[in-house]
């Protein structure tokens, strides 16, 4: 099976810089790849997008915008997040043709003290409303990445698809959709009927693979494997995907400390005979 | 505000073996107690119900049946299955006037090398189905668990309230209930209409109160606290089960090493501490 739609998120090799995760790639035969603000920033978004023009590969998404939940730094995430959508806009115009203007958004836990969720929740929308018409100027989606609930307290308070879905329900398409990822997602009953239904609404952005191992972690943040590794039947999640009309670059993103600790080479190798193994063969 | 309702969990003093257990209760003023399967065989069942008919405590529910998921220990399955409703019975009846003879059923995870969540759940509803009539039979209430979703893989593939009350849908609500503990629950942003579908379709059978604290720990078992130590709003959780016609006893059930290291008659103290200040004040 081919490896044209796999994407490597370079997350997956996190100790890798950007000039090196690009040559990287590049070289193993990959054709596309998601990118971290951090090692954007470290390379500087200029030559940043110089070589990424240069590397001949697709741009699938930059992680990461959002932390949006606490008012104390309110303005600090508003004036990020408008950077992050620059920072999108020029990335995804300096990637080869199919390159897409997708910013992934984590939107965060509880603020300190806070217990709330409703009053959480409310707040993301009211963000992500006067973020959209930001986006839609610059020709940039926000991906909203609803995240498993073990995450719901300390990262993002968004825990299903369908409530993503609903957060973003008024926003137009085309600035705002959503990203499925198995991690997050595959435990849900309503995942298939919720991709569909993101599929109907036109707002799947992104789509990424990982696996969930068990036994978790501690903090649960590492406990993400390669595909194939662990518990999730990626055969229903890939399909529902496929047929919502999903057609884009597909991530493999993996947090894992074996996996971050392992030879680079090694670790897109892996990337590849999984993607080919045990993603493609539930593409059309 | 009162502790009449309180229930400890016997598993929140887990060293206790279960006549110690009882006698630190009773002494402290505790009414209520729910009970685990193993502390009862330890002591004998027969030992077990005369001390609880001593205690004067009323009993909550017994933890816990299920563990259905995988086809190659069914048999055995069945039979310690019956054997907790056998148990729950006896156990109800010896409890003081009010005591319920609930028996918690955590349904178990993901058999070795199973991906196949459709199918596993389905087999959770065909063994409920056979169940229910042995738990009828016996004037016994099943109670299915919702976990949340972090066990999905290796605990409870029923992880929201919704799923529960799917797959108990067409049981007796006298013989076939849910658990609503917070711990499991609090994330889904549909918890309360689930609750209100819950009352609704009478199927509250025990109300279950523990808070969700960070870091989770490795395996995620451990990272439970007492109500109020943690990111959990028990104000519209409990509110909401009680405005659903709940009006039972109501456990608190803490997994955390530190509550476990401690001395009883402290934890039995901060529980009731915790139930008086975080839990009862939302009640009618």
């Amino acid at each position: 099976m081919s490896i044209e739609r796999f994407s490597l998120n370079q997350a997956t090799i996190k100790r890798a810089d950007l000039p090196t995760a690009l040559d990287l790639a590049a070289a193993a035969g990959v054709r596309s790849v998601g990118l971290w603000r951090d090692r954007v920033a470290e390379t500087g978004l200029h030559e940043a997008t110089r070589r990424l023009a240069a590397s001949g590969l697709r741009f699938s998404s930059l992680c990461r915008g959002g932390f949006l939940t606490d008012p104390e730094t309110s303005d600090q995430a508003w004036k990020d997040n408008l950077a992050a959508l620059d920072e999108t806009a020029a990335l995804s115009a300096a990637g080869a043709p199919g390159s897409v203007p997708v910013l992934v958004m984590v939107v965060g836990g509880l603020p300190a003290g806070e217990r709330d969720l409703v009053a959480v929740r409310d707040r993301v929308r009211w963000f992500l409303e006067r973020l959209e018409p930001e986006a839609r100027t610059r020709g940039v989606r926000i991906a909203l990445e609803p995240m498993h609930p073990v995450f719901c307290a300390d990262r993002a308070v968004v825990p299903t698809l369908g409530h993503a879905l609903d957060l973003v329900g008024d926003l137009d398409p085309a600035a705002a959709g959503v990203v499925v990822d198995t991690y997050h997602v595959w435990w849900d009953p309503d995942v298939v009927p919720m991709i569909e239904r993101a599929g109907a609404e036109r707002r799947i952005a992104s789509y990424q693979v990982c696996d969930w191992i068990t036994p978790v972690p501690e903090g649960a943040l590492l406990g993400r494997g390669l595909p194939g590794k662990g518990h999730i039947d990626f055969a229903p999640l890939t399909r529902a995907v496929e047929a919502a009309g999903f057609d884009g670059d597909i991530e493999i993103e993996v947090f894992h400390q074996e996996v971050w600790d392992a030879p680079f080479t090694r670790v897109i190798g892996d990337c590849k005979r999984a993607f080919t193994e045990v993603v493609a063969p539930h593409l059309g």
